[in-house]
């Protein structure tokens, strides 16, 4: 016999029971040691030659409020080519004042984040043009849709804050949909939540929302951030008029800003990975120093978006063993500037599979492993961020749940150890009746929500269905059983009419 | 803009080529530090606890002559209870007389293998009573399949060696059928095996067709080990009789043995971590120990196979948080002795889907951290070990070659740093034609075999076919393009010629 065997004799024939109650929401704490994928020299390398990127090189920023932040420090502006180049003394001396922790604090007190250290939140999927279900199929970005998923990040515990757009409602005017959305996740669910960052005025919208949703001012909230945005670098080396213009009225609020470059090797950064990872770190603190130029002392994430394409077909690729090793070595470098570190754990595949579920491990594995506090994109991304995906979203969540039982280390001491088990159980005996088996019963292992774990014979006469095929029951239970978060009646209408008369001002028009 | 898109306009519109020639068949090296889940403390009380399980409580040993043994060593042996209780010192030094590494040498010596140290070696499912695939369906094992899974083993270079049995070949006589797949193994791949150790016939018969096919003798592969086994102990703290018959075989040939409790928490072990692995401490080190008695010297491996039931309805399950948790701190355990180590990425989910993909990555996961040497079951198994499944294997090995990838650390120098090539591309670019993206065309990235990264439209309109659909066409092509490897028409014969006297020898009869 060289393999297990079910013991039949020996098994308790009660069936598979209801499914059970989820975990509590909690912040999630990464106990473990970091994973060293480079060595100490290897991280000052890639450190010196993204100085030298900013020194020699420079970034091109098409912002002339950001550019005239820069000259005012010290920096050298080249109003011809937009370039900013900034010596190594003044990137670090800006990005030290970036606090290496904070909390953010939506509406529900009980769900406030800490943001850096060990910690480690997961966020919804943001950004998609699509939806799908393997009901109703693929279809444009839409607002129902888009509440449900507000409604099921609420719902399931292991997502700890909404992203940006969980997917573009496209059937409502362009300029004002934010207002929407941002109307969505604060009714919907009362999660922490990124706004849209790009030009100022998403983001006065979305900071006067929130202090509205929580009875407060823009003031108060500059001193307990409630609000988060990605700004993306344009990658290679390049900072977009609106992304600068948002990164910095988000700093003039005190809210937290992730700077994430955009750096796929071998199309919008080298091919090799310390390279991209160099150009990564350049960009990355070069909107961090922005940042800190505008408000020092500005809560910022150090954001990697580190992953390759396929070389032969130019598309690009997610959970890949690079991926994963970016995501890893960018956590030694945030770590190295005692900065808070988000990455991603996003899967190139069109579908809710197998592949989509390879592809999604490696990267979380890559992001936990690296010390990740904020795993953006956590749960529903699908076909490389082009379809938020329902069934992958369960997908997701049961390997969050994995991961979170996973990150909670075992207890070894004498009761753990439970010697007199041992001895109570003649040879050959079993340890399903033992009394310290019955005592920890109800919590002794994690319970997925997914998993199916009847005998092949029990599943198959009940439809021989699939991981995939049983994700659509659990976000439609979900949906079922969701409920709404209380609100006050008048923070409610207090956003309702917020947003009707911005609508106004911002003359929103067709889609 | 919160998430990455796609950049159609940057990217080679070239469409997928054919399916890439796969990296050569090599040894792996895990070149990462092992993950500590446990403190060194931790660890020592696990040990102290199972030295107290050997001591106080014992070893039910079924085999006289096994009891005798350790009787002769200075082991307390009572009998009445057959069970056998020896002291800390005796089995540490025992222990201690085990190598730390040691080769593996099958008929083709360019795949001999290493294990211990830092090496890994990935292994073919072993076991299952029945096989599927999603042409043909579930049927009982049986030779044809047998000899299919052992042609895709030999073809797909992830896969090292060949465990026990792929499946059992159920219309062949039980007690003569070892020969056949042991003919299997040396005829249609030039890949190490495991041998059955179930009583010290099938172990003889494993060694002398080893020298056969190798044109050597007993005596020289005594010197140089061919094959290997796998030891169950009938947990908990139960050797079987046949078990220990062909523990004893094997090491008075001086091949390997793989020494693996099979502690599923709550079932043959405590329900806590702590307890299983003291008790999987204990069993192992017994196991391993009296294989020294035998033949001090004799080539072990630590082998863990700790995971958790259902305790609601007993299933066993694997590559839960538990079991991932286990692999890592197994390693631990291994190390402190410095003995070679042996664990699995096992799942339960009765489809080759994306539970099997989560489940089984999350059990290898815990396996590389915890620095297994040998990951048995590492392709192909599922429904718990009940089915060997083409397409599984498949996606194990998908899985494998992205590990692979992943455990070569990149190379951080001045060339791979690419000043030049950052400085070379303007803000805004792309890396696509630069020279440097170009000079490493071929090899810049890992290349899997499965993974599907076409644009939505293309993947739909060529069928829409997810990855487990396509694992289907995968496993048809390695048999079709499946070469057999040479072997001496002697030394065939001699093997067939063996075959025919021993079954006649063996007197096996019907099924």
């Amino acid at each position: 016999m060289s393999g297990p065997r079910r013991r039949d004799s020996a098994r308790p024939r009660r069936s598979l029971t209801a499914p059970r109650a989820q975990a509590s929401w909690r912040r999630v704490v990464n106990r473990y040691a970091p994973f060293e994928l480079l060595s100490a020299d290897e991280v000052e390398a890639i450190h010196r030659t993204s100085l030298r990127v900013l020194q020699e090189l420079g970034i091109e920023v098409l912002s002339p409020a950001a550019r005239t932040l820069f000259k005012s420090a010290g920096a050298e502006v080249d109003e011809a080519t937009s370039l900013v180049r900034i010596a190594p003394e003044l990137v670090l001396s800006l990005v030290a004042k970036a606090p290496a922790a904070f909390r953010l604090v939506p509406r529900n007190p009980l769900r406030q984040l800490v943001i850096g250290g060990r910690h480690v939140a997961f966020g919804l999927v943001a950004g998609p043009p699509n939806v799908h279900d393997r009901i109703r199929g693929r279809r444009a970005g839409n607002y129902a849709d888009y509440c449900d998923f507000v409604r099921l990040a609420h719902h399931f515990n292991a997502i700890h804050l909404l992203g940006n757009q969980v997917c573009a409602p496209v059937e409502l005017p362009a300029n004002s949909r934010h207002l929407d959305t941002y109307l969505a996740n604060l009714v919907y669910s009362d999660l922490a939540f990124h706004c849209s960052a790009i030009g100022a005025g998403r983001v006065e919208d979305a900071v006067r929302m929130a202090a509205l949703a929580q009875g407060t001012t823009v003031e108060v909230l500059a001193t307990r951030p409630a609000v988060m945005t990605v700004i993306n670098i344009n990658s290679p080396r390049r900072l977009d008029d609106a992304m600068a213009e948002g990164l910095m009225a988000m700093a003039r609020h005190g809210q937290p800003v992730v700077v994430t470059p955009f750096t796929l090797m071998g199309a919008m950064a080298p091919v090799t990975l310390s390279a991209a990872l160099a150009q990564q770190n350049a960009e990355a603190l070069f909107g961090i120093a922005l940042a800190q130029l505008v408000r020092p002392g500005t809560p910022v994430m150090y954001g990697a978006f580190t992953s390759n394409v396929d070389l032969r077909s130019g598309a690009p690729a997610f959970g890949t063993p690079e991926h994963t090793q970016a995501n890893i070595a960018s956590g030694q470098l945030a770590r190295r500037y005692r900065l808070p570190y988000r990455c991603s754990n996003a899967s190139a595949s069109n579908a809710a599979d197998a592949q989509g579920a390879q592809e999604t491990q490696m990267a979380l594995w890559g992001a936990l492993l690296g010390h990740a506090n904020l795993v953006y994109h956590a749960a529903g991304w699908q076909e490389g961020g082009l379809t938020a995906s329902f069934e992958k979203l369960v997908l997701d969540v049961e390997l969050l749940e994995a991961m979170i039982a996973f990150l909670a280390p075992p207890t070894v001491d004498a009761e753990t150890l439970a010697f007199d088990a041992i001895a109570r159980v003649p040879p050959g005996g079993h340890h399903f009746g033992d009394a310290h088996t019955l005592a920890r019963y109800e919590h002794a292992f994690h319970s997925p929500r997914l998993a199916d774990w009847r005998p092949y014979e029990a599943w198959r006469e009940a439809g021989a269905e699939d991981a995939t095929v049983r994700a659509t029951g659990v976000w439609q239970r979900a949906l079922a059983e969701y409920e709404m978060p209380p609100l006050d009646v008048s923070a409610r209408e207090a956003l309702e009419d917020y947003v009707v008369r911005r609508r106004i001002e911002i003359g929103s028009g067709e889609p």
